[in-house]
């Protein structure tokens, strides 16, 4: 006998739905093709469905604490109504969460998707142990979440935690925001299939031409297979993703010196491939990172921040990958409610 | 009668002590030159000296509630030393904190000298009205705090909030931190006489070099007052410093989603040099600031992010210039053990 609530991960190709007691035990877990294109009350018809088929089947073994559903877009806290989601054409300005309470005579809660990952990540994931943790997580675009003492960072209105969207070179490509050179813009799966490309069609990269010839499915999952294997141009991609997010990251432990950043998403697959440009950066452009660097650089070789700092504090700062994979943000919405409810 | 905190501003020129009392009148305020040459017994003895007669002055009027210190370095939190500070050379490592409490058998608080001015503004300055702020110093260099729910942010260790040597330009001019393209290599008083002595080296500056021949005392003023002669190196040079600033607070406002971003220091006095740039940045750069923008860009003539957005939520973020002066730090200093006390 448990406790416990509902999560729901409502995706752009899948709906996700999933019971979780109190102390993190996935009971049961549904998967829904959204068909998001048949529209708004399509989807929550089904969500709805799938939502009270959980709900009663597990009630003889405890309270049904309330609802959390991660959605891919901003959410204004305080109305629970979508402010922005591309992925979800006509579902923005509209109440949704009062209308999902209102069908299902529970307590519901909206959190933007990367957000709940965040939250996930904290409660049963890589984050388990530290009180502050950043979460980025690299898919088609790059999320972010932020969970501070515990929580999830809303700031002023919900709509922190952009972390994708945030400028690490100010000269550098077009991101789909309308500003140039967000990290999503170089470090994400669509952004590194595009740099693909584009050296593909400046003649510069005779591998990733004959992968993307062949490949009828060419991906960053393709061009991560030819970094492994030496092709230069596939390592600089890769490189340069780690670069970002090493800019990225410095800021925020210069600007909040959290415990932990943790990387998840579809493209930490090719952890290997970009994850050392990150330590790069972060040793020559954090102060902070520096004095508080797992894995300091021996004297005499370091260069940036690294270089100034000869003292380092017990605290650590810890970059590493989410444990969760794609059931992050499921567990984080469920984890919503249960602390609502103090269960 | 009225209760009160003793506040110490630590600077690299002036030793500041206030006597405030729990509702923010100052009672009296002490500057002695603190001679950091001299060492830190020295300064230790004036600073306790002074704090002592402070203490008696007052202490027939209300509980003196203890100290707080504004230093210029980063402060290790939970051991109260001080774990680096270029300014004052000899006082690292050593336990500072406990020192001065054991000599005045009162209660102390270290904290670091931007952090404590972020807090004086969210107490009696711009941030009166809101909950969360970040401040931005400029002056020799960029210092920085935050203020999350009216307290200070310190992260993990007491090092968050080091605003000023966060990436703005990968491959900018080299900081003292050893980074290339901090916000404080190119927004701080030190960076803009450096870009116009750059300048004028170029040979592509008059107007700055028979500034800098003529004013033994060539500073960022001198360069403001050109500007607003209109002088178009030393317009330049401004416009950078605001652009750097937009970049910074953009990233800030995608990361934190604050209500108030305020700007201080000894540069702010070119406030209108500089502040253009901030918001041309802020509306090109971050999705959450034109969505909160509180003096939007009429529709068709907005670029980057501002010309995405077709909803904006009630809530504004505010960019705006400090209103304590070189007192913020001396008022937050003594907020800190008044809230400490329950004051």
């Amino acid at each position: 006998m448990s406790d416990f609530s509902i999560g729901v991960d409502l995706g752009g190709t899948n709906l996700r739905i999933a019971a979780v007691t109190v102390d993190g035990k996935l009971i049961e877990k549904v998967t829904l093709g959204t068909q998001v294109s048949l529209g708004r009350d399509h989807v929550l018809n089904e969500m709805c469905g799938a939502i009270r088929q959980l709900s009663e089947k597990y009630k003889g073994s405890g309270k049904m604490h309330g609802v959390g559903i991660g959605v891919p877009g901003i959410i204004h806290m305080a109305t629970g109504r979508i402010y922005e989601s591309p992925n979800l054409p006509g579902w923005a300005d509209s109440p949704v969460r009062d209308e999902i309470e209102q069908r299902l005579g529970a307590r519901v809660f909206l959190e933007n998707d990367a957000n709940a990952a965040a939250l996930g990540e904290k409660w049963l994931g890589a984050g388990r142990d530290v009180p502050h943790l950043a979460m980025i997580t690299l898919g088609t675009g790059v999320g972010g979440g932020l969970v501070l003492d515990g929580a999830v960072w809303h700031g002023m209105n919900g709509m922190a935690g952009e972390l994708g969207h945030i400028t690490v070179d100010p000269n550098g490509p077009l991101c789909g925001c309308g500003n140039y050179g967000c990290v999503e813009a170089i470090s994400s799966a669509t952004a590194i299939v595009r740099a693909a490309r584009e050296a593909i069609a400046a003649g510069r990269a005779p591998g990733l031409e004959r992968a993307a010839k062949s490949d009828p499915e060419f991906s960053s999952k393709s061009i991560y297979q030819l970094a492994i294997q030496g092709d230069e141009e596939a390592k600089r991609i890769y490189q340069r993703v780690g670069w970002a997010l090493g800019i990225l990251i410095a800021g925020l432990v210069n600007a909040l010196n959290l415990n932990m950043y943790v990387i998840g998403g579809g493209v930490v697959s090719a952890w290997d491939a970009f994850s050392p440009s990150i330590f790069t950066e972060l040793r020559e452009r954090s102060l902070v990172y520096a004095a508080t660097d797992p894995n300091p650089l021996p004297a005499g070789t370091a260069k940036g921040t690294s270089a100034r700092v000869d003292r380092r504090t017990t605290e650590k700062t810890i970059v590493t990958r989410a444990l969760l994979g794609s059931d992050a943000g499921l567990f984080g919405a469920a984890r919503i409610p249960l602390v609502a409810a103090g269960a």
